[in-house]
This record gives structure tokens, sequence and C-alpha cells, in this order.
């Protein structure tokens, strides 16, 4: 059964006008490659800077009001990282309450722009314009305001930390303590727009190079998937436990297999005609 | 020989705050970050949009003036990607002759900054807030001009292609054509100022957790190795070459090894103390 797909609507800063049969607004795939991304660029405009400020973190989707919410549903996302004291100060400024007319023309928040980029193979053409990556690319566009409700946080905390490894969170010490509260910073940002890109499969050379018989006996072509891996876990100092527990094991294996996979798909699949929004 | 080491200067923009002693100014360092990182996620400001654009771009460090420079060296960033009509548009714009009273008080070219980021393990602790990852990550701030002499355009060609697999640049068909020339944008940004910032090493959490007897004896605390892997490449629909080159191969293999080093080492290391400037 086909579901009907939330899209992103399309505003002027989120338009992909090249190569647009790469591009995608859908919730789920954007969503997806946010989630699976181990570091999120997020980018914010500073009054006193002249260039925009561009700060690596961690995020995960979700809905702490539904916890239950699919990843192709509204979703908010949560950042978690060294949160900088100009960011929170100016992230604090945007959340004020409106402006004295009462008029709300923009949603509380500082604006910031987060990308998340996966590259899946090198794809090796006859011409070094031909040359391309497959990958899958992500922006979203959203306003960022401190999470201070401390169930809301606890949520998030545990949220994000079960996307460093699955199941880790009810593995450790828990709860936080209040000195632990206190240090960690959580943005909930509401995501006002977003798009996706995404390239696959082989080279695509000019039909005059594929027909240079000279040139094809002589250059190698295809794709090189590239993809993460996860090397064996090497204990710290103070562990005192000699076997890996099962879930970090499984993690382990099953993050390989997929990345794997995923990267090997890239490579040999076969361009398929876009499906048409009404379908 | 202990070289002298060229460090960018701290702007309020580039100073890092938090964390400090993870901290670096090292044209050196910073270079390298972004030399190896597979794509770069640019960010600038658009006068229409009220959210920072981000685009992920290809990009190496060089100098055209000065072809055989350091990695350490004053180098320009070149970029390649897909260039928005926006972007054009707004760094042709900046580029333009200055003020009328003739005062430069800026560079010209579009303010951009760039963010590259390395993941190189899973920091796994006992609580949830001491849980980090090892990473690699720099950013570098600067003022971004299409690349228009077809000299630099084609040195800049070379460069980056050969930043994708190493020597692929002369294994193809040279030189592009009038309409790949035309095709294709390179960005050359000056750079004003950069940092990176570096976490390696072991978990390391609070002295209470770690003298928790019950704790150590549940939780298990290390670092997971986190690297790229190239996968066995895959011929492409007109690859006619049944061996893979040498050249391919070997990149191929070295890269792996060395990736799952970086990885491995940076689990291991121990903490040393920061050499003083002055030393």
């Amino acid at each position: 059964m086909p579901s009907e797909a939330l899209q992103y609507p399309t505003k002027p800063y989120s338009k992909v006008n090249r190569y647009d049969g790469r591009a995608t607004y859908a919730l789920k795939t954007i969503h997806e490659l946010v989630n699976t991304c181990p570091i999120l660029q997020v980018s914010f405009t500073a009054p006193d800077s002249p260039f925009p400020m561009m700060l690596p973190m961690l995020g995960q989707m979700g809905s702490f009001a539904r916890p239950s919410s699919d990843t192709g549903d509204v979703l908010e996302l949560y950042l978690h990282g060294y949160v900088s004291s100009r960011f929170i100060n100016l992230s604090r400024k945007s959340s004020g309450g409106g402006d004295v007319s009462g008029a709300e023309t923009e949603p509380s928040g500082l604006p910031i722009t987060i990308g998340a980029s996966h590259i899946d193979g090198l794809v090796l053409a006859l011409t070094p314009n031909s040359h391309s990556y497959n990958y899958r690319s992500a922006v979203l566009f959203g306003h960022a305001e401190i999470v201070t409700d401390v169930e809301e946080k606890l949520w998030a905390m545990e949220l994000i930390t079960n996307s460093v490894v699955r199941d880790r969170y009810c593995h450790t010490r828990l709860p936080p303590n209040n000195a632990e509260m206190q240090s960690t910073s959580i943005l909930r940002v509401k995501i006002a727009s977003g798009s996706a890109k995404i390239r696959s499969g082989m080279p695509k050379d000019d039909k005059s190079d594929v027909e240079d018989s000279a040139l094809l006996d002589r250059v190698w072509t295809g794709v090189v998937p590239v993809h993460y891996t996860l090397g064996a876990p090497i204990p710290g100092p103070y562990n005192r436990l000699q076997a890996l527990p099962a879930y970090l094991d499984e993690y382990v294996s099953e993050s390989n297999q997929d990345a794997k996979d995923i990267a090997v798909e890239a490579a040999t699949k076969v361009a398929e005609p876009k499906p048409k929004l009404e379908d």
C-alpha cells in the first residue's frame, strides 16, 4: 500500500535548480539522511561576523509530543554538540516574544541551516569533467531554540545517545545528574523547509567519448564504492568487560554490512524514472 | 629540525572557546584536514534568504602562483561542485571594484565559510554525557571568486581530480574541450582565517563513576574506530580494462590502510601536553 509521502514546501532558498532530477523534498528521505549522518554541519549568521558561523554537531529527528512518529512524519531536529556562547545568546535573543505590535511574522528561534552529506562512491569516467561522486546530501532550514524542559531534554539525550550506538543509553549510568544536565545543551529545531539531492549509478560520459575506441582501451571506468567502517572496538583503560556486549557487537556487524550494501547498491543502481507526485 | 609552523590569526569569529586545548590554528593541520575530507560544506548568506545557504562541494588547498608549495604554506582553497546561479551572482557582485571612494576595506569576493569534519571513533563512556566522538574538524573563512583564467582553471581541475584518486587526471581524456571548460565552475577562496579542533584518545569519565565498581562491572567502555573504506572497484558498462590499473589498485589499498591506521591511532593516542607557541 503506497503511503502518501509528505514533502517539504519548496522555498526560494531550498529549491534545487540544477540536476533537479536528482532532487527530492520527501520528509522520509531527508530525515533518514540526517539521522544516519554522524556529523552534521550547522550554520548560522552572527551580526558581528562577516562570515557565517559553522559548527559540527550530532543530531536526530524526532517528536517529543509524538515519540512513536515515523521518520516520514513532521519532526523536529534535536542537536547536541558544543553550543557556543554566541549561539546560545543569539538563540535566546531570537526566542524573545515577537514584536511590540504583537504581529508574529517569523517563528521564534535562531535561523539555522543544517547540512548532512554521505558519500557512496567515486564515479570514475572517461573525462575529468564527467567524474562525480555517488552521494546523498540533505539540507534543512529551521529555527533553533534551547530545550529547557527537563523531560524533553532527557528524551532527546536518549535519542541522540542511541543514534551513536543502538540501545547504548540504557546500558550506561542513569539518570544524568544535575551537573550533567546543566553542562549539556540540546537544541530543538523547528524545520521550515529542506531538500535532498542524490546521485547514484555508473559514470555517464558523452557519446563522442564513449565511441572513442582508443580511449575505451586506455581508461578504466566504473565506481569505487565508499562507506564508513566501524573497526574492532578497543577497550579503554578502566573497562572490565572481557566480552563485547551483544548489543554492541551486533550493532558493529550490522552497521558495517548495511554501509557496504548501500554503497554497492548505489553503484549498481539503474536510474528509474521519477514517480510523479500525483501517482 | 623543527619548522616554524604558520598559524592563522585568531579572529573573534574563528576563535575556539570551549575545550580550547583541542584547538589548533596551524595552517598545516587545517589544510590537511580540508584536503582529506571528501565532501566540504560551504555556507554563505544570501540577502533574499532568512537562512544561510549550504552546499556540499569538493575542494583542495593549493597555490597557483607557487604550485610546489607545502601544505603548511599560505594557500588558497579551490572549490568544485555545483555552483548555484545565486552563488555565482553574489560572487560576481562581491568581486566588483571596491566602493566609489576607492577605499578598500574588504577583500573582494563572496564571504564564505567552509566546514571539513572527519570522524575517527565512537567514544563510549560510563555516562551518556561523557560519550563523545574522536574527530578532526576544521573551519575556514574566506572570500570566494570564480576562476576565469584558463591556465589556473585547468590547474585547479587537475588538482581536484587527483584528490578523488591520486594520478587520475593524466589517465583520462585530456585536455577538457570548450564545452567542458564552459560548464565547469571553479571557485578560488582567499582564506582570512581558520581553526581546527581535534579530539582523540579513550573515554574520560568523572572520578566518582570510575570508582563505582558495580558500574565498571556492567558498562563496556572504550572506542569503536570509525573510518572510510574504499570497496572493490566495480567496472562500468563501457569499461574494457580487464585488470584494474596499478595507480587505482594501489590508491585503494593505501587509502584503506591509512584510514584504518588513523582511526586506531586516534583511539589509542595518549594526550600530550600542548607545545607552547614560543617553543
